[in-house]
């Protein structure tokens, strides 16, 4: 066989290990935030059925979702004459790739249901793919952590979350604006101008308020058949101001008399009041113009953005009454919460925000002398592994020099000399790799050197 | 759209909460071995493109690839007319599923070889899939964790693997015996008896030695083409008893003058040596019939197996000298090393070695009286979460025996009981779960008990 040249497949990534280590802390402390919240962890397998998946996330989704090709003769038995390709699809494909997590969960709980203990609280972190035109910060292979909690009515579950949320953000050290909102709030300012059937449409439009301003807005209302008087009766409502409590206090007079909307007022102060029991440092914000594209939702929807930093929402959810119904398994409400591993990745590398620790694994290196010289050192190298200390020798009797710039290109704190002179003194040199600082020292105290020098 | 009964993909499987915090044991142990062996991680995409994987796995290895059919309309300007499957797949796919690590491995050396420091020490741990027939251990998704050193041709590396590989297996506690052998001793015994174009077929068969039993060896051997006087000729090797230091010494007498042998026999010596001056406490054994199937490797070859339970190899390796060849990068030598997470998780569940302390994530489950008492408790919540505490309040108003039910299915050591009665005294009460205890105490001393009682 030839030489051919190595490619990667379009809009997939290989992860370096300083990508990885960072994506490491990104998901270590999602996921340590998750159990201290009690949500356990699952994982489903990268194929599923396609009859899992299709129809799931509109035509549109249909069309992103990679489809594997049935093994061996997929042609066996199949009229090629006059198909298209989308009918072929699924008679030469019966798998495709995950296309989020939260399908395969309902499809989880369903298949498990008797052995599952409601509500059931887990966490997935795991990628999902689809087939979109690759672009700046869009990906065909990304990852995404959700939790959700399934089989509990209750509005604790989605004080929880905002909780969870104030503390995934605040371990990772980004400062975030968690925005607050109720689909059924968004029925109601649809049937409260006439035009409930128009809800999507509405919903999709005041979604892009920050976007493309207040002008644009109403455009796009008027261009989708509302009238001029039912936009200005939203007008006043999308551009509520003052705390949340004026918000809610003043939304209690525009939707009297319409019980959707009540109820919403009702749900939204019933988590807010959660949130204030739970002693939490700050409070989520009412948006009254955040909708979420996913249709699904029924109640609260969550959104969270970087306050340091102009982009999307890093993470959001919401609340949806009916997700495993179409496996089956009716009245099981649920409530949950996505964190894009990507986006955060990016706000974490552009505000500066990784650990500088998190730069190097290995903590120090024994260089290479010679057969001799190795035998002199590896008996610390064991030892200090012993004491769960990343070392490693390096494994050539290269010049010294190019071992010094492994040590530096792997952010390897310290290095450690046993050459020729050392062996007859019986001692060992420390070399701090920042400083250039050397120190020669007893070859029996350089474990507990080492040690100590690691935890200044 | 209708009700669909939810179904799985064949050979695939879902991971519990359990089974994910025994799997994340598994993982996470090896990871910190691996760092502490100054391994640093990468992560490769899931779908390759079908050019890199492609011939790489042999014939059989490429009917088992699962492939992506490409987006879009798959049939735009393919002549189906005469076309067989086999030659419609690579027009109608371009993408297939990764299917080990090493190959992609090697794709991500060439194509980041400016960016690396050689020798580059990387692990990975990853699922890869394979069409195969699924059968009972034998899954179609299933997680391996390589570690491979490339750019090294030093000796060292290879000790180096197999101290890693007792530290990995030390820490899960499993008892093991490793055995190592060297591609060029099996180059040695087919040039020693006159048959080197047959080496394939001795390895193959005298691989199956404890297997098939020396009988079905030699009859394979006869059946191969080898004649009865090779086959006496090979029998006194792979017999071959008593220390690794008095095999060795046997092998230098029946080497004599076969040059591949003495320097096979030499590099296992440096390979002995490194390591006894490592300090292990144990060795692992020469084994002569050690082959391993892949053709890639060149000199030293490992394999772990389980010593407490009958089952295949759970580990394996060795050396390559031209791995990056295929992709453009000559003269990049490699070892390494992979750990199949399957089979490492049925011995430690065979052998009952998870810790107990996998079972429970959640420790402290907060019990639900309705609004008061949940503004009575919810404080502790977030102040036993503020230390790090894993812990949750029942959403719901529900019958206590159910909130015992759900601590007790989700293994939750605690209860604390907040009622209508503790409120009034200022109080809470614990529960321990599994002696049935319960203790009132003062509401300011909740979090320290927890903490003590958690840290008992």
């Amino acid at each position: 066989m030839g030489i051919q040249k190595p490619t990667i497949s379009k809009g997939t990534r290989d992860f370096s290990p300083i990508e990885m280590s960072r994506r490491n802390y990104i998901f270590n402390t999602i996921r340590s935030v998750f159990e201290k919240y009690g949500y356990v962890p699952i994982e489903t397998p990268a194929m599923e059925n396609l009859s899992t998946l299709m129809g799931k996330y509109g035509e549109e989704g249909d069309k992103l979702l990679f489809k594997i090709l049935n093994s061996g003769d997929f042609l066996s038995g199949v009229d090629l004459e006059g198909k298209e390709a989308k009918k072929l699809t699924t008679v030469f494909c019966e798998k495709g790739l995950r296309y989020d997590l939260t399908v395969p969960f309902a499809r989880y709980v369903v298949m498990h249901q008797n052995e599952l203990t409601f509500p059931f609280k887990r966490y997935q972190i795991q990628p999902v793919w689809r087939a979109d035109r690759p672009q700046k910060g869009r990906y065909r292979e990304f990852f995404q952590c959700d939790a959700d909690t399934i089989g509990s009515k209750s509005l604790l579950n989605e004080a929880e979350l905002v909780a969870m949320t104030y503390d995934v953000f605040k371990a990772l050290k980004i400062n975030v604006a968690i925005k607050l909102n109720n689909r059924k709030i968004l029925s109601a300012i649809a049937e409260l101008v006439g035009a409930s059937e128009k809800i999507i449409d509405i919903t999709v439009a005041i979604d892009k308020l920050d976007k493309i301003g207040l002008e644009n807005v109403n455009k796009e209302l008027l261009e989708k058949g509302l009238t001029l008087e039912m936009v200005n009766k939203i007008q006043p409502i999308i551009l509520l101001s003052g705390s949340n409590q004026e918000k809610i206090n003043q939304l209690k007079s525009i939707f009297a008399g319409i019980e959707i909307g009540l109820t919403g007022i009702s749900e939204i102060e019933s988590v807010f009041s959660y949130i204030r029991s739970m002693n939490l440092d700050c409070e989520p914000e009412l948006d009254l113009t955040l909708a979420r594209g996913l249709n699904y939702y029924t109640g609260a929807i969550f959104e969270v953005k970087a306050k340091d930093i102009a982009m999307g929402s890093i993470s959001g959810g919401g609340r949806y009454d009916d997700l495993t119904g179409i496996f089956g398994l009716k009245n099981m409400s649920g409530v949950g919460i996505s964190y894009g591993a990507d986006r955060i990745y990016d706000v974490l590398n552009e505000l500066n925000l990784f650990p500088l620790q998190l730069m190097s694994m290995t903590k120090v290196l024994f260089c290479n002398f010679g057969t001799a010289e190795e035998q002199y050192v590896l008996p610390f190298v064991t030892a200090l592994r012993s004491k769960n200390v990343n070392c490693e020798i390096y494994p050539d009797n290269s010049k010294l020099s190019k071992q010094f710039s492994y040590a530096n290109d792997k952010h390897i704190p310290f290095v450690v000399i046993g050459g020729a002179q050392e062996m007859e003194e019986q001692m060992v040199t420390i070399k701090n790799m920042e400083t250039g600082e050397q120190n020669k020292v007893q070859k029996e105290l350089l474990i507990q050197q080492i040690t100590s020098l690691l935890h200044k």
